[in-house]
């Protein structure tokens, strides 16, 4: 059976939320350089992928992502220290979900028909 | 600010998922003792409720929901053992995903617009 996966979701008062999609695009886009690359390589419009940007950086009191030259046609992204931390923090809670999950994702994979 | 709150769904190989709604649903069918009860607490078609219950218990070797009557209009149900342990093992999963993630979960709530 192909290893167990997880989403993880968080969602705060003000229905702002943050989840694996968002972290998957600041990544993106911390490796591409660029929002359109960055979703492209999700498999996602450059449309939602800006909206997923836009509303990122509605929701933090700083923004997250830093487009150098905007515009949809625009140039090149980047996420600023904020992004970087938030895309860390992350990353961090996934990990210690995978590694302190471990037992109990394992205990009810054993339970399902192979 | 209200506390943050989070979903955390488990995929595994075969297309078989595993996530809140149907921890919830399991949790309501132990303290109902019935599918439409504890799918209206949640605000749940009896439709939508049976079809979470048939996908879990198609999912998992053993079932997980005993239908003690059956039938859409049938009395109670209960769980299983098998199914009180995977409540038991998402809800341990859960508990620890809010312990030891706490301190991620609130740096990225803290660079939230307050």
């Amino acid at each position: 059976m192909d290893e167990p996966r997880f989403l993880l979701r968080l969602f705060f008062g003000r229905d702002q939320r943050f989840g694996p999609g968002k972290a998957d695009l600041l990544r993106g886009i911390a490796e591409e350089g660029s929002i359109s690359a960055a979703g492209k390589r999700m498999g996602m419009s450059y449309k939602r992928a800006w909206g997923l940007v836009e509303a990122m950086n509605a929701d933090f009191a700083r923004p997250l992502v830093e487009s150098t030259r905007g515009g949809p046609k625009g140039g090149g992204a980047r996420l600023t220290d904020e992004g970087a931390a938030v895309l860390a923090d992350y990353t961090r809670l996934a990990a210690k979900v995978a590694e302190t999950g471990a037992p109990e994702i394992a205990a009810i994979a054993a339970r399902l028909k192979p």
